[in-house]
């Protein structure tokens, strides 16, 4: 028999995982304040003060979620936060929900709710790793690459969020590119397979181990690719930008560390330096 | 009996190019301001007026390649430009070459020098469709993807750049995760398989051919990822970054368009529908 869950909140998400659970023959609730249809094979609650000890708590907010889970007494509640939010609300609610006498883990989900339940969906957790092995069989249901970062339930926001700066970054970079190429009247299908092996020949392997070890090592010698000739191309890149009329301004903090580094003779080295330039503005 | 070429400049990229022609048993002569050394089975000249019909030119900026070409008569010579810069310098360098009685293309080199000569070094060409058909078979010995992309000889260098554009991006969101993970003492190294498997599985499908198809046909409507999310979840990216003080200049403007999006009414579309909003910019 395996254990009872309650899954509070059911958006997209969140009904994803109730679904997941039931299809998996975990006992399962949910309750949400508006929606009133549940997945199949899952019994609605009609107050969050009916949930079983065991909770996966996926709604829009953490203020949302403080709101909820005030209507309810968590004593030795279980308490999995899957909420999207940055580091330091996971771990104030990591702080409160001791105070309320619940075990916490805040979990980061990387994966659309079409992809729940499949071996590739990744799912990062934190929190204490005794409660994170506990919760292990019924949190797998969720997705095949589940793992347990950290004892600080906010590093799976902070993996989760840096994710999103690169996806971020690269969506800016591609919508650019493809109003680049559109001043010539390519589309960006006429534009695609380029853009597609670049991703995979180029900058797949700037984000390889590699790369990392450079980082973490300070060891930036190169007979690739150096800051000179990047400070040069980015350079190109800004100017025919601002041809083309397009807003540069995302390019120019990249473009300053570059020049930086090439002033402080580093020109020679590889642009995987820069990140201590960006380090160096935070201080 | 091959062609005879002559390579103007020998920067690490010039020396890969006419080490290549050589191995590939064209007679290769190279000039060049400074170096003195040349590649095996290359010949050096004392000036570039000694240059063989057709020229390879691979040299800093455009401006050089202007004062370098001046010492020369290039009636009846054929000019394969594969000097950096902007699309424009490329039209304008066509121009000029056409009223010096000279063949011109210009091209991009979309590979480091140790892949010149390889099957997947991509070089891009623009300029006259039978004057690239009849260098075609010198052109691939640089490398096998080798295109002829437009008559215009300035969108080589657009599509470079616009790659360029994704590289630089890409680059500042992968320092950006790697300053973010860094302050809850994650090194790069333990990072680096989270970004390598969120590159594959997420970005590479955002650079995909369904997604170029929804732009350029207007076509925004999603089950998978919407603005409305994605609007939520990049101001978490934005606040967990200024509680760790790092820069977020360059996610302003794509925060901006999620949010201005969501409030035109496009909430539940794709994020594919920014790149209108990006246009609209440069009007």
């Amino acid at each position: 028999m395996n254990t009872p869950v309650t899954v509070v909140g059911l958006g997209l998400m969140g009904k994803a995982l109730a679904a997941e659970l039931a299809r998996n023959d975990y006992p399962t609730t949910a309750w949400n304040r508006s929606v009133t249809e549940v997945p199949e094979g899952v019994t609605r609650l009609a107050s969050v003060a009916e949930s079983s000890p065991t909770m996966v708590v996926c709604l829009s907010t953490y203020e949302v979620m403080y709101e909820v889970l005030a209507t309810a007494d968590l004593r030795g509640h279980t308490v999995i936060n899957l909420t999207s939010g940055t580091p330091g609300e996971a771990r104030k609610a990591a702080a409160w929900a001791a105070g309320q006498g619940a075990a916490y883990l805040d979990g980061a989900i990387m994966a659309v709710p079409q992809m729940i339940g499949l071996p590739q969906a990744q799912l990062f957790y934190g929190g204490p790793a005794d409660l994170f092995e506990s919760c292990a069989p019924m949190l797998r249901v969720f997705g095949g690459a589940t793992v347990h970062l950290a004892e600080d339930p906010g590093v799976p926001l902070l993996y989760d969020l840096a994710l999103l700066a690169i996806l971020y970054a690269a969506g800016q970079g591609l919508a650019h590119a493809q109003a680049l190429v559109a001043t010539a009247g390519v589309s960006a299908t006429q534009f695609q397979p380029y853009a597609n092996a670049w991703l995979t020949h180029v900058i797949g392997p700037m984000a390889g181990p590699e790369n990392a070890r450079a980082v973490d090592e300070g060891e930036h010698a190169t007979d690739v690719s150096n800051i000179n000739t990047n400070a040069l191309a980015i350079g190109h890149v800004v100017r025919a930008s601002r041809d083309a009329a397009l807003p540069v301004d995302w390019l120019l903090a990249q473009q300053a560390r570059l020049e930086q580094a090439v002033a402080d003779g580093y020109g020679a080295d590889s642009p995987t330096r820069l990140l201590d330039y960006l380090t160096e503005e935070t201080r």
